[in-house]
């Protein structure tokens, strides 16, 4: 192979350069000491474990995402994390086995055998929190805060919110006995919001006038807040748990709007993001123009089971990368000094003292003017009078 | 499998809980930012490459280290990166093509198929540094200065050096052309600082007298500053680039002992550690009792060859979970005000005040019965007289 090929980055696998990358971790650090003041403590999992571990209770779409490998060591099949959330639900049910409720976050590499969609990044960074421990909606109400704390921190000029639900098809299911396959097929229909086949689908498959009619309305249930009042009339028949997953929805928009006026709320009744692992509210973060999501999440109270610790659980991730590139933020980068080559003790700690008042200080190495032509200096140390002291740099 | 099984992680596999994590991130960003000063612009490397990428002239040390995967997309070779100084010696050849001189640092998880030893991890957080551009000994004395520098700034204890010099033992093996068998051969018997084998290859494959003293006397030139001295009586009529070799090494001496004077430096002109890929002086700090090296560095002039624009460079990587649990620093979380659950807006604008002036709030939710008990709160969020004030917490 030549070295042409050499240096090509396999699709989808990025490299951050310095501008970028610095502005990434500023977002890092800014999501991870928000985080903390909100009571969430930072853990780190790994980037390997056994599949048996990793690809609990998540359903096929992550499994399809996480590359495989084998241990050299036990000969058992490990996994490449491609999400961190059943990671932290572990680390709760086995490794702090708190009764109470448990707040944690993190940040990291997450790393897809295919991209999500032909654009998306196949080594996305990630940040996210995970609240287990507390079953009610005033935990996914702390959690859809964070979130939009979370993008307002960064800068995000809009806060776009997609709320949804999955305890409103699941329940619509149950009531109807609904077989796998049928619920697999109304669920694939549903995901390709195509009216006309979800219609010729329910004619086909549901008897009851009352239940076909919930399931015809379904799709359409996507709007702004008026889209909780139609679906208190279409569904005033239907099973309890409905009933309360549109109340969670109410109380959620509601608290979130007054903390929040400036974010936009959008329902969706039918969107079934993550259905396989969620089992409430869900919710999704957009900016116009964009269609990948910049952050995902939902509750899902059940991965704590495998691990032998059922919890409830909710939480979210933001995709950091996707994140720093809908910012319009200009990177200025610091400006430094330039201290050329010298073997003069003093000038080592005038410049140490400089760096330790927290100023970039750039040494001139054997060839100095190449420094001077390329670096971000705009002033230099000098000696005068026997003391070094900083001066504008003259730049040829 | 049962549960039991499943938060079982791989041998040498390490999650890393609270008080670790919240600790190494401090670590991460004092590094970053000590960097930064230091004129070193961050950048961040993918997670995974293809092979052809990150396997080129390394030796078979990373060979044997990096976990091998099928790209599905292209169906080549890809690796998990084993270790990410040829990653940013690729974006120096390639995404800056820079002539000047070029500073670039890094931090993440690096990945290995087996542990470099039986006890050592096999998912290490690392941080490190790349300095491009420059051939001379100030590169090397700016590296291992900024070496001595994170440690001392990480907090470690005392400052441990272990210097050498790859060109000293190359330049021999030249000198009296062994065939690549005999330098392999003599190579393995340095590694592993058997002088008896030694002696025996050595009256076995080297028949010239003086040619034969320098091999006789390497091993045993460890020690002080003095082996400098030794060496220079040892390898009087040796090849220039011997001399040559010395010289760097008591220069960067000099130069270090008057910045760190506390630095302890140890010289072991046979030690060949990355001997494949390096060039030139290359160095590890130790922590007393402690057999793993905390950090590893030195020069390697010829591996952006392979990207097409070969460049001089020197760095070196610390292993941040290595230096974690070499510091006894103990983990002081910072306490936390708990505010009780209500609907008050009013608490709300309360709460988000104290946490932009950088306080930790945590709230309760349902049962907060549960959260006080747990949680690190010493404070309360209080309402008296229609105004919320922060109050000392009584734990029962």
């Amino acid at each position: 192979m030549s070295y042409a090929d050499r240096w090509l980055l396999p699709d989808g696998v990025d490299e951050i350069l310095p501008a970028a990358a610095e502005q990434i971790e500023s977002l890092r650090r800014q999501l991870v000491d928000l985080y903390h003041r909100w009571g969430y403590d930072l853990v780190i999992p790994p980037m390997i474990e056994y599949t048996d571990s990793l690809l609990v209770g998540l359903g096929s779409d992550i499994d399809l995402l996480t590359f495989r490998l084998t241990d050299q060591l036990s000969g058992r099949m490990m996994g490449l994390r491609a999400d961190m959330t059943p990671q932290i639900a572990r680390m709760d049910a086995h490794s702090f086995r708190r009764e109470g409720i448990s707040r944690l976050c993190y940040t990291g590499h997450v790393i897809h055998a295919k991209p999500k969609n032909p654009l998306a990044s196949r080594t996305p960074i990630q940040a996210g929190i995970e609240l287990y421990g507390e079953a009610g909606i005033e935990a996914d109400i702390e959690v859809v805060s964070l979130l939009l704390e979370s993008l307002q921190t960064a800068g995000l000029p809009s806060l776009n919110i997609d709320l949804g639900h999955v305890g409103i098809f699941r329940a619509l299911s149950e009531s109807v006995s609904f077989s796998t396959e049928q619920e697999r097929q109304l669920f694939d229909l549903l995901q390709q919001k195509s009216t006309k086949d979800i219609d010729a689908w329910v004619e086909a498959n549901v008897t009851d006038t009352e239940s076909a009619k919930w399931f015809f309305a379904l799709a359409g249930l996507a709007g702004d807040a008026s889209v909780l009042q139609r679906a208190r009339d279409v569904f005033d028949q239907a099973p309890a748990e409905v009933i309360a997953a549109i109340d969670e929805l109410e109380v959620m928009a509601s608290v979130i709007s007054q903390r929040y006026p400036q974010a936009k709320l959008y329902f969706d009744l039918s969107e079934l993001r993550g259905y396989h692992y969620h089992t409430g509210v869900v919710f999704a973060a957009f900016s116009p123009g964009h269609g990948e999501a910049i952050a995902n999440g939902g509750r899902y109270d059940h991965i704590g089971e495998v691990f032998g610790h059922a919890r409830p659980a909710t939480g979210f991730s933001i995709a950091l990368t996707t994140l720093h590139q809908l910012l319009s933020v200009e990177y200025q980068p610091k400006p430094a000094i330039f201290a050329a080559s010298t073997e003069d003790p003093k000038q080592w700690l005038a410049i140490q003292a400089l760096r330790s008042q927290g100023e970039r200080v750039v040494c001139g190495l054997a060839d100095q003017a190449l420094v001077i032509s390329e670096s971000l200096c705009d002033r230099q140390l000098v000696l005068e009078e026997g003391e070094y002291c900083v001066k504008p740099l003259n730049k040829n």
